[in-house]
């Protein structure tokens, strides 16, 4: 554990965080972030209403019950943007980028009444040559209230240094895997896939359905609005000022509140049940960009590609699918746009999301 | 059940959803929908915080726990939207246009941890005469988890046809009543309304104050946001895409995102709060027309009129009020506005809803 | 408990209500208010999603057990909200202005699933000079489903007369102290801030921490849109029209929809924990004066200074802060605004509030 650092400034001369600098980090650090959350129903409802999800075992808890859950689970993606939230005021307050994830594991099912916590390790850093900001990569581990993993991941930032004649330290890079082995997946227990009922998705495709390689548009599009991500991103807590502060923002490069990549993740993953409909549950992020941003008043529609398709060891009821998700803004995505001739993403790009999920198989 | 037709196009070659036109419904036809949906305290919350609705029941659990309920009932009205956000994907995914509601019946009340599922039945067929497009009538019947219905109804939808060459079906028309009998309402079985307190509603108006042919005006005034139209209609997973892709929307003949009609009707109904503060219960929706489109940015405000008093067989501590409740858009409702003199719906009326409630009687 | 008044006017022949005016209060009067209302964990999760509040007992349910708590109360300012807009339908519907609070007390913790209700007592009347208006001042007290206090306060608002030329009843003025003592603070029974871990906040500074004079500039700014006021006021179902109607409104002096007063409390309640992390509960509201109106696209800022350091008699685990916290709009809070050499409240100021928390002290 550490102490929150606490740099007077003129304003801010004692007690409010100014959050930390890239020379408050240490290799190997332990921070335990603040704010641990109980999560609810309440929670799952909101999380419904802003993104309109429909995957079945959030959404009916008979569903969930029948294949041996205790209660219908909060969304994967929820619990993400709750254990991140926690991270920001620690990592990411003076954050220049959010620059990837990789590693990311899905641990048990969080239910309603659970408290999640979020710790984080640093586990590399390196100056940038103009020697003002550097990248922080942090391993950081939600668990719930009996100590039971919920996700961890590994992220890296490019973080502000206070004064960039500061000595550098030595860089550390962590190891970042291409993607998680579906060996280590982690399977939520007692819960079987078996005899999964395709009408609670209306979607017929099961994983054998799926073939690498194969791309699906998600066709739906939804436009977003300021009430929507900030409700979202307060709800997980979540506290970096660029989403919030339309006053500061209209003096920044775009002029105008940045919207949470998160959302954009959430936002993606509620459209491809089109097409993705048994893709019941997220088990790794592999790797993710946000690519451009998203402002209020743009439209975001999302394709997928099957990456991989994989046996999920010992089990015959489920699979895995690895997927890249793309979303863009402003343009459907039917003809699946990536990266531009020059290898550059695409200007109606948002996001590219490389992630694993579970889907039943045929009996 | 039925299997999601998957008809390949260009955008769309296998594996989403391009929705049923008119060609895929056949008489006598049963639908399973998917996703069914557990109802929380999340959801009433939200509720509450998109219409503001003050009636006794939903608000407070000790009233309900007073008159026989297990709990606080949810609004019906949210129930009414999660059956019907159901049907979408399966009926009027292609829909022109929601053209009405007939014998609508309420049935047990549903509580926090239910969970709702959809089936409908395809009752009318009628190709239009441009043939490109027809009409579709469904009965559709939601039930909780041990299969009581809580309710169910009729509607008619009109929908494109995949090719205006195909053949007409035989036309099918449903009987489709007035109203709903008194005798055919469900009431909840255990409630007794007896002893009713209207201090709960600070209404001191029951069941004998009103008259048939009286209109009262609801006052009040509700601006509508995009955000939250778009959070309730998430919230019913209802997907239909005009509601939420302004970048389509731009080019359709309003060039606005449409407002969910059931929005409407809640809003409609919460404002009548203000002059039938008892009417505590919905029983019955006997037809219902949204005649005309409803925008954001736009301020609701509505009128009733009591069409009939009834007595409810059997019942001396409850009666229904038919009741048809008029909403408006940027035009306050004490003139009462309906019809112009040629009989057309007045520009300002956006929606006829003509339904029963039950309010308790003087001891 | 008193009848609703319902004076026919043109449009509003019987049913529905006009509100109260000037001439409707009676000295010593007692109001019980409609609408008690079960409060729910999907309250409690809109409420974070609106302000992105972080306090720890109501985030984490484990440490409100830790403390004794019976489960993660909800936040004091919702309770507050909640209880107030009760008393708006039959205190301020027809109120001109909402000019101060005093004597406010916070009791037994409000828990998911506790049903409130508002009884008012009127103990202040006094008409103004020109007739028009007067001004009344309500004792209201909010308790639970046991009876038990949650929150008493009493507040005056200035309301217009039905008829200028109706007589002014006798002034009486009620006695409002400057602040409520440490003596008569209600903590909760059973709880025990001793062992208090600053890692749940991130803030290492507790009670003894604070110097009276001292100023905290809680750094970040909150833009408040339409649609998030709207929710929060709707979840309170507090119907002053103000809010909601922009028809109506934009014919008023500001042209615009007028947020919350509340909403500004609480946006700067939930800044203040950059700063204050530790102010774990309210106790007290002592004064408050919303000093200019909010719009929406304002962006909300706070400070705070600490106006005593109290001692709560016979506790050595906790203490007690008076504070001023101050709200602005459209301006950073780091040059601590409040009057102008004239006395007058700067322009940016929107809320001066004046109250009383717990804070854990030292071992």
């Amino acid at each position: 554990m550490t102490d929150t650092p606490s740099t007077p400034t003129k304003s801010n001369p004692t007690k409010s965080n100014p959050g930390r600098f890239f020379e408050d980090f240490r290799p190997g650090e332990e921070i335990v972030h603040a704010t641990p959350r109980t999560v609810t129903e309440g929670d799952a409802a909101l999380y419904t209403a802003l993104y309109g999800s429909r995957f079945p075992f959030e959404s009916a808890a008979t569903a969930a019950l029948d294949h041996g859950f205790e209660d219908a689970p909060l969304d994967d993606l929820l619990v993400f943007h709750i254990a991140f939230g926690k991270t920001v005021p620690d990592v990411s307050l003076n954050a220049v980028a959010n620059l990837g994830y990789a590693g990311g594991r899905f641990g048990v099912p969080v239910y309603a009444g659970d408290t999640l916590s979020t710790v984080s390790r640093v586990v590399g850093l390196k100056e940038n040559s103009n020697r003002k900001t550097g990248v922080v990569y942090v391993h950081s581990a939600a668990t719930n209230q009996r100590g039971e993993p919920v996700l961890d991941y590994i992220r890296w930032v490019m973080v502000h240094k206070r004064d960039p004649e500061s000595p550098a330290p030595e860089p550390l890079l962590p190891h970042l895997p291409e993607a998680v082995d579906a060996a280590d997946l982690r399977l939520p227990e007692g819960v079987s896939f078996a005899g999964f009922d395709t009408a609670l998705t209306g979607s017929p495709h099961l994983w054998e359905d799926y073939q690498p390689g194969e791309r699906i548009d998600h066709v739906d599009g939804m436009t977003v609005e300021e009430a929507e991500h900030m409700l979202a991103t307060r709800l997980y807590q979540n506290t970096a000022r660029v989403h919030f502060n339309q006053l500061a923002q209209q003096d920044s490069r775009f002029g105008r509140r940045l919207i949470y990549g998160g959302h954009v993740i959430s936002l993606a993953r509620a459209l491809s049940f089109n097409g993705l409909g048994n893709a019941v549950r997220l088990a790794a992020i592999n790797a993710g960009s946000h690519t451009n941003p998203l402002f209020a008043g743009d439209t975001v529609f999302a394709w997928s590609e099957v990456v991989e398709r994989l046996e999920v060891p010992g089990r015959r009821d489920v699979g895995a699918l690895r997927l890249k998700t793309v979303a863009t803004r402003n343009q459907p995505a039917d003809a699946f746009p990536e990266k531009d001739e020059n290898g550059k993403w695409a200007s109606e790009v948002i996001l590219s999301f490389d992630y694993t999920v579970l889907m039943p198989r045929r009996a």
